[in-house]
């Protein structure tokens, strides 16, 4: 539950798990791009990605791609279809709420950016940080918030607050007009109906991986 | 599947989706503590963030910790229990395999350490970076992980570099005698047996986030 993002919307919608392989499958052609080969099958993506062949098939199925019998799929037309699919090749304009070392790392974090986030703009509590710039984003007073939002057609807030004013900045994103909300504390947070919610629970994955370590070299009863 | 740490070995590992719900807790109790609560019902929490109160206990009981008949648990010794339990206060010494804008980020993110994450070291192929530091974490050449894994007692191995290198590093990681990976490449990677994976796959998070976004503005057939 804790990395879906959901929306009270359920028409129209790709299944999640679908959209959360059609990364790999993308990943895995830009890496074919690079050694440039030109076809590959959906076997051969099945084996790489450790993924049922079938599966494969019906996921691209679902943006109307299908291979060619023996031939399978050409790794650049398929690669575009995916990104094109995926909204990466386009912007979604986002602005950090809280720009602490995490808020500020996710700025200067250029990959986001390839894939199609556009921080345009960031806010902090810390008036100090007011006016200053974090890789060309400029830092407002979270007070700016709504007009920000608006001004910069801004559709994405991303949370990197200290847990405890993570349900606070997420209700003044909501109030802002904001679409979708990208949080990235550990904290739960509720949006109102209408918001997307994505969860990028980092710690989670830190005590699931901890756990795994101890259990590892010393056996719990 | 993408979410998940996994390893080959099944016997006395907590349930995933317990381990996973055990940080939300945390946060929360985090919170509590912060406005001088003192003790807290699973009801309460159950209502804080939407999780079924007996599914709260149970995953208590799992660490031996029961809370008293109409009183609750008392904040405090949970959210220690909690720290204790998913190893948040030990140091779990890690080396960042690439430090362009995502490993350095991740360095650099004080969030980490406060969660048991010691990065003690990173390695990138660029010569250039060889023998600097990134907020006190020295960068060494690739070629020195074997060493550096031995020396200093790591025993995670972080992945933040481009995709098509991946696999590569992941495999000289468990050659290393490294115990565990953290993946942060969309890659989809393979390790021996024995070694846990982890995942934080995010850009996958921004694919489903993308879709609900243009499925809530232009619905799709």
């Amino acid at each position: 539950m804790n990395e879906k993002a959901t929306t009270s919307r359920p028409a129209d919608l790709l299944p999640e798990p679908t959209l959360r392989r059609l990364p790999w499958y993308l990943a895995y052609l830009s890496t074919l791009r690079n050694a440039a080969v030109e076809y590959i099958s959906t076997t051969r993506i099945a084996e790489a990605l450790d993924v049922d062949p079938s599966q494969i098939a019906k996921d691209l199925s679902f943006l109307g791609i299908r291979g060619k019998t023996r031939i399978g799929y050409q790794v650049d037309a398929l690669e575009q279809a995916l990104r094109d699919y995926l909204g990466f090749d386009r912007r979604h304009n986002a602005i950090m709420m809280g720009v602490g070392s995490l808020g500020a790392a996710l700025i200067a974090d250029s990959g986001l950016h390839r894939y199609g986030l556009n921080i345009v703009a960031g806010a902090d509590i810390n008036p100090a940080l007011t006016g200053t710039t974090i890789g060309g984003v400029e830092i407002y007073n979270p007070a700016d918030t709504e007009r920000l939002v608006r001004d910069l057609d801004i559709k994405i807030g991303i949370i990197a607050v200290p847990v405890e004013s993570a349900q606070e900045v997420a209700d003044q994103l909501a109030a802002a007009g904001i679409k979708a909300i990208w949080n990235f504390t550990p904290s739960r947070i509720r949006v109102p109906e209408g918001v997307v919610i994505s969860n990028t629970s980092i710690y989670s994955h830190l005590a699931v991986m901890y756990n795994r370590l101890s259990t590892l070299s010393e056996p719990r009863q």
